[in-house]
């Protein structure tokens, strides 16, 4: 019998910041600490760094040996084959191999990594909002728009991993605004922080109210200013609220013929307006709803913070990993003269 | 030890006809009859004749005591609740308890339920083009547009068991075409058989060119007559077909972000217009995929015989019915006069 050992490691790999913890069988995070994630141009510099950080912890925190698995949440990181795959805004390289990486240096830790929000859904369904649902979208309103599907009480990876990608479901299809992934017209281009910005550049632009944020250089806009400006009752931009909010709920009532799941919950920056956004969504999504399905779905803010939420969820992966590096055995071959003393 | 029986019995309830057929474990149809699902009004009436039409089908073939479960497709039929729940083509009221009407008359026999549409996808999982697929979905390209779909090797119910109703997907967001479902702009409005009537007779009131579906009554045009048109070559015709594929392949790309399915497969009537449907749909989908998953998905039209696949599909459910009538034991309630006599 194999003991499971008390601790899992979690790391989140965001643009910005890579955040790494150590988590315990009931999600209390032992300790965390983070490092830079674009410091190092190298990968196995920033590995070099994570690992020593990582070390740390578990020397101050007396968890050597004690580390049943480590959970990566990173940006395009698949499931199946471990790697980080054409990553936006990581500067290593267009394919990553994170698990076997992580794996090695961890002396042959089993890591299983996903993508972000995946991670934040496996996070909710474990320790937060969505505890006990078998059924429920996690909808990740940050830079961009990202998604994290759990029907039957698994996460949904489709036949290559990269399945949940509802921030690219298509919204206009005529006219729409151009979207990174190199399409037009979705989602993430309207209702993610970048896409509310937008908004507001494009209302600024058509309509001629005075409003607070014309203050602003109109390029350097950002759904904060918008939020803020909203806050302190200004008309335009309580209208980029209304709009995002009405597309959302569009959305979202797309989302529930496919699954029908018990919640959709939202998460990331932008899901912090409150009221401001949930109104105008809810107020859609009725509208917008198959019969069968009204009133039957909640629209529920995530309640985990948002710096523990993405550690826990990629610590819960931990307690499954299974992939684990193993040293390549030294392949000696030897020339026997005789054949015939064989065994 | 329970012994599994050799046969299970499938029956798909159409909105003309009610087909059961016995099969056995390699998914041959031993035998198969049916009945006109609209000829009693009243429910009992119609399981009666069901029942008597299926005991007559077991006698013939020697399988008394040898059906393992009964599967049954049937059009708004919940698995979770064993309930047909407002079905649109049924007599027989909004809320019509089957799994617990036809396990009882069968003397017990396990019964499991659900729509038509995930029928079809368990017929196809089974023995059809998706037999070893744990990630595919199904849809039915019929009166109305149906999906089956498939993850992880299941079918997605969703929280209350109506989940895949990807014919009411929103497609025309302004000034969409009024659905069954009491909405506008839905997938089915479109793309379904009665849709492609819709496209016609909308294309030969725009357009001008003489074409051989203005011999027809326009009210009376069928898909057929359009299928029929089409391959004779009539340009209005072939571009309903045009219209259809693309719609299709913009839906179908939105559904392949959500569980990037490992193929789609089309059944039903319209799915028979082969190549006069699918490369438009292949065009449409190759354009409007997002990049990741472009050339991933495969679009198959369904090998099943659609007579067979319903049933074949039903009977599949057979196998892992757990639903068993019961009969009430009847309460006795026995006054003593000394109660001191209790045990």
């Amino acid at each position: 019998m194999t003991m499971i050992k008390p601790y899992v490691m979690g790391i989140d790999i965001g643009g910005t910041n890579t955040v790494f913890g150590i988590v315990d069988a009931r999600g209390h995070v032992v300790a965390s600490d983070s490092i830079k994630t674009r410091k190092h141009a190298n990968f196995d510099d920033y590995i070099k760094e994570l690992h020593d950080g990582a070390e740390r912890l578990i020397k101050l925190n007396d968890a050597e040996g004690k580390i049943q698995g480590i959970g990566i949440g990173a940006p395009n990181a698949n499931y199946y084959t471990g790697e980080i795959v054409n990553p936006p805004n990581l500067p290593w390289g267009p394919i990553i191999p994170l698990a076997e990486t992580v794996s090695k240096v961890f002396g042959g830790i089993p890591v299983a990594i996903t993508n972000d929000a995946n991670a934040a859904a496996l996070g909710e369904m474990t320790y937060g909002a969505a505890r006990g649902m078998k059924d429920f979208i996690m909808i990740t309103l940050g830079t961009g728009v990202g998604s994290g599907i759990v029907v039957n009480g698994q996460l949904v990876y489709g036949h290559d991993g990269n399945a949940g990608e509802l921030g690219h479901v298509i919204m206009k299809r005529n006219n729409g605004r151009i979207c990174g992934c190199g399409r037009a017209g979705c989602l993430e281009a309207y209702c993610s922080a970048t896409g509310v910005a937008r908004t507001a550049r494009e209302f600024l632009e058509i309509r001629t109210e005075p409003s607070m944020l014309r203050n602003l250089d109109i390029e350097e806009i950002t759904s904060k200013d918008v939020y803020d400006a909203a806050m302190a009752g200004d008309a335009i931009a309580k209208d980029v609220f209304e709009y995002t909010g009405k597309l959302l709920g569009e959305a979202i009532a797309d989302m529930i013929v496919f699954s029908s799941p018990q919640a959709i919950i939202l998460f990331g920056g932008l899901a912090k307006s409150g009221e401001l956004l949930l109104r105008p969504l809810q107020e859609s999504l009725e509208k917008n709803i198959m019969p069968i399905f009204k009133g039957k779905t909640k629209v529920i803010i995530s309640e985990l913070k948002e710096s523990d939420a993405a550690v826990l969820g990629a610590s819960a992966l931990g307690w499954e990993a299974k992939y684990r590096y193993e040293a390549p055995t030294t392949a000696v071959s030897v020339k026997h003269d005789d054949d015939s003393e064989k065994a």
